[in-house]
C-alpha cells in the first residue's frame, strides 16, 4: 500500500531512531533536559525568535500560542477553513475564551481588505477587539498553498500600525520555506509567536514547538502544565526533531515534486500545487477513495466532492510514480 | 437635549410605571410569579414558538439561546458584525466554549453562498462541525437593516437540509415586522431559538426574553441560574413588558419616519434606513459628535468615520424635525 | 397559607411599589442612572468600602466579587456548605474557571486552624495557590447562623498576613448585624469584597450588589456584563432598594423573634436559632412537609431529615404564632 | 548527586532505550499505532477494565478522567491535599468547569464519615449534586500513604449506594501494589476511571494511561485531541511503557525499602514510610536542602517546615545507603 492520506503517517528513520536511543534525556517539567534545551533554542533561532517551547502537538502549540496574544473576550481573526478554526475541537472557545471571527478565501490567503473591513478597534469595555490575527502557512485545507511573503509582509505592517499581534500556524512552514526559497527567519519577522510542527514533513513522530518571545514562552510553559502538555524526559522526542531538521528540510523539495507528479496524473494542473498537498475535484469522492485502495493507493476524502493526496517522507519517487500510475487510470 | 444615541435609553412612561406598580408577583426562581408567566406565554404565543424565559438582559438570551443549540466545541456561525459577536464581550466563547466563524456583508445579509461555502458539515469527532446559523433581524451595525423574509425563508430551508439549527437575534424583530409587515409568526418560524427585547424600540426598562421549543427553554432557565440570571419577583418588570406590547409595537412606525427624516437632514437617502437607525458617513465623526452636541442633540460615533443616530420612543415628531434641522446645518 | 419556605418570597409593600413607579431612571450600562448611583453609593458607604455596583441577583454578586480575587488556577477556600459552593450551579468553576477547596463546620462558622492546615502558599507556577478566603456572614445552609465578630477579625488578620483576600458573601448580612448590633462598617472592614442582598430580609423585589474597592467593581463592571446582567433602567429596582434600606433593617428583629418563637414551637432550643431560619431535625421530612401544608403552613424540607422555616417581611407576628400553633402540634 | 527530588526524575534504561528504538509505530490519532493499542489493552486488562487510553501526562489522565464523570456545574470530592486540587494549575475548573469540596486528612486517607457529611444528593437543578469521589493511592502530598484496601471497598459500596462515579489516580498504583500485596485488579474494581502513571516508579520517560470502560475511554479520545494530546506515533513511548510493565514493578521494593533506610537515617519512624516517599519534618527546611546539597544529595522542600525524599529507579541501594549516611549527619 501507499500511504498518500497525510504526512502526520510517516514513521521514523533508522537513524533518528538511533540518535532517540542515545539522547541525553532529564526531567523538562524541572527545566533539566538538555536535548529539549538544545532543540528550543535552535528552532527559536531559525526563526530569530528570542524562544521556543516543546509541544506533544501542533494543535497544543496553537491554542497556547494564540492564548498568548488573545484573552478571554477578544478575538482572533483567521481564515474560515484555518486549521485553528476548523481542525481543533473548539479548544480556542472552549479552553482559551477566545472569540473568533473569519475572512474567506478559496485559497486560504491573507486577504488584506476583508481583514480590514471587519478588524475590531479597541471601542471601550462593552466590545469585543481583534488582538490577533492568525494565518497559517502552508494552509492545509487550501490543498498545502503557500502564503506569498510579500502578503505577509503586508499584513505585519497592517498589524503593527492598529496595534495587534501575528500569529502564524507554521506546521508546514519547512514546505512553504523549501517551495519559496524564503529563509525561514523571515517568515518568522512576521509573526508575534508561530507554531511549528517536527510530525508532519520533518517526520518526526511527536511534537512541535511554540516559538515567541522569551516572556510569552515563560508563561506558556505554565498554561503548558494546565493543559496536561508538561512531559518528563522529552530528549527522546526533542533529538528525533533535531535529527529531522538536520536531515529532512531539503528533501521536502522532492514531497512537492512527487505532489506534482501526482497532481499531473489525476487532472490537476501542476502548477497550482505548491507543495506537497493536491486536492482533487471529484464529483465521485468516495467512489474514487475505494477505488484508490483498490489499486493499492490509500488517499481521503475531504468532504463529498474532493480527495487529498499527501506526499511526505516515506513515500519514495518510485511510489509516487507507481501511485500516479494507478490514480490516473481511475 | 435630544438624545438619539441609543434606543436603549427609554424612561418608562408614566402608564407603564402605573402597570409596573401594581403588578401582581411572586417568587420567579420557584416559578410563581404570575406576571411573568403571562409574558413569557404571550411572547412565545406570538411568535409561534411553544416557550419562552425572561432575562434581564438582550445578551443573556442571546448567550442562552445560542448555548442551547451549540456544545463546546461546535460552532455557530454569523454575519461578521452581528451583536453576538461585536458587542457581548465574548461570552458565547468565554461562557458558553463556543466557537464562531463568520460571513461578512456589508449590510449584514444573509448571503448563502457565502454560508454553504464555510458550512462545515460533521466530518467526524476531530473536527468542529456547524451546529447552528445565526442571525440578527433589524441588524444594529448594519444600521438598523431589516434582513428579507424571502432570505430567511430560503436560510430556514438550507438549515433544516443540512440539519443545523437557527438562532434570531430579535432584539429590535418588532422593528422588522412594523417596517415591513411581516407576522411576527412568520418571523419566528424562520429559528429554533430566538432572543428579543423589550428594553429598546418597545420602551421598557429592563428585559429580553429567550423564545424556544419547551425542552430548550426548561434546560435554558437552569443555565440561567448558573449566569445569575434567575431573578425573584421579576413581574414588576414583565409588567412593563406587557404594557410595551399593547401600546408600543405599532407607534415603531414613527420612530422609521423620523429616522427617515433624520436620514435626509444629514444626507443620508431616506429609502436606504429601514427602520429606526441612522448611520451617516462622516469623516469627521468626532468633531460631528462634539458639534451637534454643542446643538443640543446627542448622537453617536460608531468608528472614526461614522455617525449613528437612533429614533425611539422619547423623541416626539417635533424632537426629530428639531434635530434635523439641528444636525443639517452641521 | 403562611408561606416559611424562604425570605426571597416577600413582595414589595405599596410605599415600595411607590417608590419604584416615581424613580428618577437613566440608562445604567451607560453610567447615567441616578437612581441606582445613589444606592451603589450609599451601600458602599454603609461597609465603609469605595464602590459597589448593582447586579440582578445574589449569585452574580458572588460569583464577580470571587473572580476579582481570584484567577483561573487560583483557588478560594470556603465552609463545605456555602452558598458559593453549593448553590451557584458550579459558575465559579463553569464560568470563572475558579479552583475551590473547603473546610468542614456543622454551623459553618470559620475554622481558622483548619483554614491554615489547608491554605496553600504560593510554591511556584505549577501550584494552585489559595487567592481568597470566603466567609457567609448569616449562613444560609447551617441555619441563618452568624459568624462571630471576633472569628471574623482573626481571619481578617490571617488572611492579611498570608496576602489573600476575603469575600463575604453579605447577602443576609442585615440579619447577622441586627441579631448582634455590630456595625455594618465592622463587618464591611473584614471584606476585600462583599455581596448584599436587598430581595431576602429587605424584602425588595429583585437586586444585589457586590462591595469592593473602586478598581475591583469598575473591572467587575465589565464581567457583569459578559454574564449578561448590565441592565438599562435599573433605577426602578434601585429605589425598591433604597426604600428598603430606609424601611427594613430594623424590622428584622421582628424576624428572629417570630423564628425563636417557631423554634420553640417545634422543640427546637430557640437560643440556638441566631436569625431568620430555623433547622427542624424530622426524620419524616417529607411527611411532616405535606402535614405543615395540610395545616396551612408551607415549609421546606432540606435533605431528607430536616425542615426549614424561614420568616421575613411578608410574616406578622399574628401569622408566626399561628404557624407555630400549627406546627406544634404535628 | 545522588537525586531524591522525585521519581519523575528517572532516566530510561539501555534496554527501554533499545525497546523504543525498535518499537512498531503508526499514526495513534488514525488508531493505527499497534503498541500503543497493546499497552493501552494491556494496562486496561491489567486493572479489569474495558480499555485504556495513553496520554502525555498523569495530570491529563486526570483531568480526562474526572470529566468523564462530572459534568460543568457537578461536583468531585477529593482529599485537601490530592495532586487534583493542588498540583494541576486548576484545570479541573479552568478546563472542564468542575466544582470541587474537599474533605482533611492529614495522611490524605478516606474519611467515610467527612464524606458522607459533605456529600451532596442530587436536589433538584439548583444545587451543585456530588458526581464523583476522587482518591489518590499512593498518595504523594501525604507521603506516599497508601490507601487501604478495606477503606477503598467501604468508599466504592458507599459511592454505588448513593449513585456518584469513583475516580482512582493511580500516579502511584503500583507502589501501593507492591507495598501491599493486594493485586491491580482489586484496585481497579474499586474505581469506574483511574490515571495511571509510567513515567515515575516505573522509569518510562513519558506518559500515562486513563482507564475506565470503552464508553468513558472513546468519549476521552476526543477531549484529549481537544486539550492537544493526540499525538501521532505513540508506540515509541508506549514502548518503554510495556517495557516497564515488564521489568519495573517488582523492584518498587527496593525503592521502598531505600526509602524505609533513609527514613531511620532522618529520625523519622521508618514504619510510617508506606512506599517510596519520606517527608522529613524539619524547621530548617530550606536549610537542610542546602546542606544536603553540599553534602552531595537533593531533596525538596515542601514548605517551610518539611523536607521530602523520594527514592526510585536511578537509586541504587549503595546510593541510598551513601544519602542516609551523608543526611543521617546533618
Amino acid at each position: 500500500m501507499i500511504d498518500l492520506r497525510s504526512d502526520t503517517l510517516t514513521k521514523p528513520t533508522e537513524s533518528m531512531r538511533a540518535a532517540m536511543a542515545r539522547a541525553d534525556v532529564g526531567d523538562d517539567v524541572y527545566g533539566e533536559d538538555p536535548t529539549v534545551a538544545l532543540l528550543e533554542e535552535r528552532v527559536a533561532g531559525m526563526f530569530g525568535h528570542e524562544a521556543a517551547m516543546f509541544t506533544p502537538t501542533g494543535s497544543m502549540a496553537n491554542v497556547l500560542a494564540v492564548r498568548s496574544l488573545v484573552a478571554p473576550g477578544q478575538e482572533v481573526l483567521c481564515e474560515a477553513s484555518a486549521h485553528i478554526a476548523r481542525a481543533e475541537l473548539g479548544a480556542h472557545g472552549a479552553y482559551s475564551g477566545v472569540t473568533m471571527r473569519t475572512w474567506i478565501h478559496p485559497r486560504g490567503q491573507v486577504d488584506l481588505p476583508m481583514i480590514q473591513t471587519i478588524f475590531a478597534p479597541d471601542m471601550g469595555p462593552f466590545f469585543v477587539p481583534t488582538a490577533a490575527i492568525a494565518v497559517e502557512n502552508t494552509h492545509n485545507f487550501a490543498g498545502g498553498a503557500v502564503l506569498p511573503i510579500g502578503d505577509l509582509r503586508d499584513l505585519r505592517e497592517y498589524a503593527t500600525g492598529v496595534g495587534v499581534g501575528v500569529h502564524m500556524d507554521g506546521a508546514r512552514i519547512w514546505n512553504a520555506h523549501v517551495a519559496t526559497g524564503v529563509p525561514l527567519e523571515e517568515y518568522g519577522a512576521i509573526a508575534d509567536v508561530m507554531a511549528v510542527c517536527l510530525s508532519k514533513g520533518l517526520g518526526a513522530p511527536i511534537g512541535s514547538l511554540m516559538v515567541g518571545n522569551a516572556d510569552a514562552i515563560a508563561e506558556s510553559r505554565i498554561w503548558r502544565k494546565r493543559m496536561g502538555g508538561g512531559m518528563r524526559q522529552v530528549g527522546i522526542l526533542a533529538a528525533a526533531g533535531l535529527h529531522a531538521l538536520d536531515h529532512h528540510i531539503d528533501r521536502l523539495a522532492d514531497d512537492h515534486e512527487h505532489a506534482r507528479l501526482l497532481a499531473e496524473a489525476c487532472g490537476v494542473d501542476p502548477t497550482s500545487v505548491d507543495t506537497n498537498i493536491v486536492v482533487v475535484p471529484r464529483t465521485d469522492a468516495a467512489d474514487f477513495v475505494a477505488a484508490a485502495r483498490e489499486a493499492g493507493v490509500l488517499v481521503s476524502a475531504v468532504g463529498p466532492t474532493a480527495v487529498r493526496l499527501v506526499t511526505h517522507l516515506d513515500i519514495t519517487r518510485a511510489d509516487a510514480e507507481k501511485a500516479a500510475a494507478a490514480l490516473g487510470s481511475l
